[in-house]
């Protein structure tokens, strides 16, 4: 489908207001805990949603309009979320995800973009040349992502508590399929 | 994990409030659109969750109270969400998710349910003998994976927009798990 940025803008407006009902004074036993080694539980992954607030859309948008395809965007720290988390709670980490969000989106509202503007072209310094329409557009599929991430990891949780149903859950079958953004 | 009814009901109460946050309003080229042939919209998805209110948790709980396993549950209706959403919009099956889910748990909670009850057994009509702590597990659990399928389908409607950071986003990558419940 054609990039409506109303949409983007819509749907990015409205995810931490949905992980807040999701997530807030839940029981640590959910929020904590992760799939095994090497995985995220949804305190962390929050947490690196921050990250992304503070270290890449709206940053890598600035650097398309200023440098073009001149100079390639910073790669993004994967691991930048256990400085953001270090001594927080989930709740404080959900305030600053809905502060953060909110700000980068009167931004990105201020600079008015046209459909002209969408197709500037910056340097992604793994991927290459991409428009600032696809990192737009990838905000949104990677808040996406997560929320996927945070319903398999919750329901990981209570993977031996359904008992015989788990052949029937979807989300218990899944494996993840993240990869270093 | 030992399964914590309160823990149970605390997740059950908050799931309606999370997709009306994520989908109301919407617009329907993301809430009406599926991934294809035989797959569901987030708005046939949320015709299934009513579907389950209706007929599936507490039905069935209640069959375990009452008949313990001398009476197999009645077959769940995978496409019951058909007959469900005939004729309303997104907003009306979002008001009575809520509204069923929020009369469910009320009944749910004045049962009172003390860790024996948990124990007690049904006859699922496939699986066999079942405890009432899996079914309530995975209604808990039915909740993940929906929400796991509609972060999904919404990703999908972005699959092109992303361009190349397809390969990066989990979510595009899910080629969904389901089977009928």
């Amino acid at each position: 489908m054609e990039h409506d940025l109303r949409q983007t803008i819509s749907f990015l407006a409205r995810t931490p207001a949905s992980l807040n009902v999701l997530l807030r004074d839940l029981p640590e036993t959910w929020t904590l805990r992760n799939e095994g080694e090497n995985t995220w539980s949804a305190f962390e992954i929050i947490g690196h949603l921050i990250h992304g607030e503070r270290t890449d859309w709206m940053p890598r948008a600035r650097m398309v309009l200023r440098f073009g395809e001149t100079q390639p965007f910073e790669a993004f720290d994967r691991w930048g979320h256990v400085q953001e988390s270090r001594g927080k709670s989930l709740g404080q980490l959900l305030d600053e995800l809905a502060r953060l969000r909110s700000e980068n989106l009167d931004e990105l509202r201020a600079l008015n973009l046209q459909p002209e503007d969408l197709k500037r072209r910056g340097r992604h310094p793994a991927l290459g040349i991409v428009t600032l329409s696809q990192l737009l557009a990838t905000w949104v599929a990677h808040d996406l992502t997560h929320l996927h991430q945070i319903s398999r990891v919750m329901a990981h949780q209570y993977r031996e508590t359904v008992g015989p149903w788990s052949r029937y859950l979807g989300v218990l079958q899944c494996a993840g399929h993240s990869s270093p953004s």
